[in-house]
């Protein structure tokens, strides 16, 4: 169990502080696979995972969606054939907030439990 | 009924021919909202579809991928909050098919017959 596990994400307001540098290098380093990515000066977050057919995929990318939901915090899904890519981000700081990286881990989660 | 509504799609082989430019203009005027876009070299058909919420853009994702599933013919489909981008084109010839049309088609009476 690390830090990020079992964690809830926190509401997060435009005034929310991102995640520092050391922070972001720490909860990385919980996350293997994810990927540090700057889109249009966005740091985001983001992994590629791969399925040996079409409906895995859209099955991982529903419980993805459903747990988003449940937490009120949104990735962008790409869905494509035998694999879903998943990227996280906070809209309103624009960048990373802790929340973020709760997310990738439950994905993760997801990602490991499925039957 | 135009006519790319309710074809199916055909067996795409690596020599099926690619979508001429004539077809491509005739097939776009049926689709409006479609955005011919070239992405590393591969010309793709591409239109954002906006919802309320984003469990409405989970549901839609969800038809669309069943019936790419039935159909054999697999989009790429970018799911965020309240809104599901559908991009269409053929791995096998890298580029246009005329089944792309038909499938975007498709996607569009998804679209409308929504409850």
């Amino acid at each position: 169990m690390n830090e990020l596990q079992n964690q809830k994400c926190t509401a997060c307001r435009p005034d929310a502080p991102k995640a520092t540098e050391e922070e972001i290098e720490r909860y990385m380093k919980l996350l293997p696979g994810w990927e540090l990515i700057n889109e249009d000066g966005i740091d985001q977050i983001k992994k590629v995972f791969t399925f040996d057919d079409y409906l895995s995929a859209v099955d991982f990318t529903n419980k993805v969606a459903e747990t988003a939901e449940s937490e009120g915090h949104h990735p962008a899904i790409l869905l494509e054939w035998g694999k879903s890519t998943i990227t996280w981000w906070t809209h309103k700081i624009k960048g990373l907030h802790i929340n973020d990286f709760i997310m990738a881990s439950k994905t993760e989660h997801i990602y490991n439990s499925r039957g």
